[in-house]
């Protein structure tokens, strides 16, 4: 089966505005497109970019087939030469941007797009929406992992979220080091470890938690996990390890106070000899809940509404901004900044490249310049994704995965602080030379 | 084109709950699960239900292929057995609801499934991810409209939410009342209105903001709406005037404080002379902001981020719980009462029955009984959906519309109130004997 189009998952006014640019000849011009945040959430400290692979395969689905255009042609979005330049749209330009797993920060230009203003305008309602999505989740979750440290943290958000959105929210929890989704869609289609328990209403189905728990360990084995708080949790624990004997593999704890609780289960655990059973917690935790855990002999983490909810900010809000365009359509027309005139919400003009800036292998600065070159030491952060139209940047998602385990170790440790504060780097702008005797 | 199988929509342990309940055969007996939502989002007065149109066509198309099926055998997920009984699965049982577009409360029995266990099990979190969203999405569009009163809303989110959620989220802003979308995919897929402006890259494009006003009147026409605030606003009007003349459709405001703009660009376009001439106003807005825009001259409102994100609460938090089941897997085997032994999070046992009682065509009660039959005044809450595997309640968009009005306009007025409250009516448990009493 061929995959859809991704062409109208766009806002109409790309359409439009195409439109009338075709019409006067100016949507030939050159133009680069930046994506960025203007600020991290309230109190974060870092963000995490995500959604870079699943947008460079959406940008290969978009496409204006015949059915599409008589739909944008019969509804008067658009005129015949628009339909017929449409017809033969590919975008054949260059998006560089932040490698996928990367941390990012206010003004990070995470993703560049350089083309025509025609072939690149359309492509921003369908960037921002999975980059806002994904980098929003990727951004959540990676405050769960560090919060979590070494014990693993299983997502089982689905049920939450759009059932698309489960999908892509598993796959930017895997990103940032998530160890395994309830989600067999993103199994299937990213290869995502899966992983799963059981629910109250297996339970509920029996006539007795103890059959249900035969029947669970009968069919599954001996490791699987028996969820124990339906009725009365010690009581439980007691069953289970009289069914699955000492391999029993896990015990879930899905309410109540779970720290109390694990603690509980811990010990009627151990007195019972079942030392190497697991106990995994759930139930509305967040980072904050998973930190507050830390005493308690919790094994590993099931984490649902918060992460895919991108824990208090679903949305990245990142912006898709045109930073310069050619003065002409001649392909010798020199680019020029432009931007919106604004007051409290700075766009900085011109194409832009960005350098992470490093001290002793530690973070200190996020340099965005409008040089390609610096003598900074540092990394450089915009990778190729598209070159003339030809999608160079995918990558394996486990890449994306060790990167921003990387990435993250490189920041400050105060970026693990939950609390409230500053970007744990500043930001600086310029052109090198400035930005070079400010760094040092 | 086939749409594809929404079977792995689904979290891992409803193929592993029913692997162990089919082998020893409980997965046969009859179940009764039911949707709800424990409590409304902080403050909210009601809830609208939204997603079941999408639900039933999701319903639909949730079935197994052999290369789903061998995915799931390899991933060792499901054994033969199971595999074999997939194969053929659909949803065969009974499935009523509350219709798309009602108001719910805390307990309303939003979605009621009737089946085997098996397979009322497996529609779990497709359902929930369904409903949760788009009734999250529906239930801040309708706060908003409240808000707006008489003024269109254009919904314009899609580029702060996941590409497909947010097709989801303008079908559900539509239920609750917004006039367009600017989601393309959703005019095409839904049949709703689409609409749009143009952004500030595309004035920037230009050499001047008057030869973008003079490129998009010429190809959209007079009746365009043109951005105003790239620049200066009030130069921009003048402009715009200059350019459209008299006949200009609309300016849009979309940064700067919101309300003293419309006030200086109302006079500005009305000593012009363009007194016909409408304002839309965007930018952050939600139904606060929209609320304190009350006394300004604004003719449209254009709200994105709060929508998408459900201002605040981008999830329902409804569950799917079991309510009842069967004591044998013989067809006439008693059904009972079943619920997980909770503090705090009560579990009502019992298939349920829902009727909304009035007086004087006032909503005063949520009555959620046991017993199907009640001599109260009131409407009838569930709608047949599924019978016996066959959707039955698939309706036109515009009817649940339409029916969010009337349900709206049904409750105390009190529901329209921002600030934080109560649900503005009680729900009262029981059965009809009790409830009757209590009601009189």
């Amino acid at each position: 089966m061929e995959a859809p189009s991704t062409a109208l998952l766009t806002d109409q006014y790309e359409l439009t505005m195409l439109r009338a640019a075709l019409a006067d000849g100016t949507a030939h011009r050159r133009a680069v497109f930046e994506v960025f945040a203007r600020r991290l959430p309230n109190g974060r400290r870092y963000g995490v970019v995500a959604g870079t692979g699943r947008l460079l395969e959406a940008i290969q689905r978009f496409r204006f087939d015949a059915e599409t255009l008589s739909f944008l042609r019969e509804k008067k979005i658009v005129d015949d030469t628009t339909a017929d330049w449409l017809a033969s749209y590919r975008f054949r330009g260059n998006i560089w941007g932040y490698a996928e797993g990367d941390c990012y920060f206010p003004g990070s230009p995470i993703l560049v797009v350089e083309g025509t203003f025609a072939e690149a305008v359309l492509l921003e309602t369908l960037s921002l929406s999975i980059l806002n999505h994904d980098s929003a989740i990727a951004s959540a979750a990676s405050r769960m992992t560090a919060a979590a440290g070494r014990r693993p943290i299983v997502e089982m958000g689905s049920r939450r979220t759009h059932e698309e959105a489960a999908v892509a929210a598993a796959r930017a929890a895997y990103i940032a080091g998530f160890a395994t989704t309830s989600n067999l869609a993103a199994g299937r289609r990213y290869g995502l470890p899966t992983g799963g328990t059981s629910a109250h209403a297996f339970t509920l189905l029996f006539d007795s938690e103890k059959e249900a728990f035969i029947a669970q360990v009968g069919a599954l084995g001996r490791s699987t996990t028996l969820l124990v708080d339906t009725f009365d949790v010690r009581e439980a624990v007691r069953t289970a390890v009289d069914i699955a004997g000492l391999e029993l593999g896990s015990v879930r704890i899905d309410s109540g106070d779970l720290a109390v609780l694990a603690h509980d289960v811990r010990a009627e655990l151990d007195a019972l000899g079942a030392t190497e059973t697991r106990i995994l917690v759930s139930g509305d935790l967040d980072e904050y809940a998973i930190a507050s855990l830390t005493a308690a002999p919790v094994d590993v983490y099931g984490v649902g509404t918060a992460l895919v909810t991108g824990s208090g900010f679903p949305t990245a809000e990142l912006v898709y901004k045109l930073v310069a365009r050619s003065t002409g359509t001649q392909p010798d027309a020199p680019l020029v900044g432009v931007a919106k005139r604004s007051t409290g919400k700075p766009t900085h003009k011109g194409r832009k490249w960005a350098r992470r800036q490093l001290e002793d292998g530690v973070a200190v600065t996020e340099v965005v310049s409008t040089q390609p070159e610096c003598d900074l030491d540092g990394r450089q952060l915009l990778v190729p994704l598209v070159r003339a139209g030809e999608v160079v940047g995918q990558e394996p998602l486990l890449a994306a995965r060790e990167r921003h385990e990387r990435s993250r170790a490189e920041l400050p440790r105060t970026a693990l602080q939950l609390s409230r504060g500053e970007p744990v780097i500043p930001t600086m702008y310029g052109a090198v030379e400035g930005v070079a005797g400010h760094g040092g």
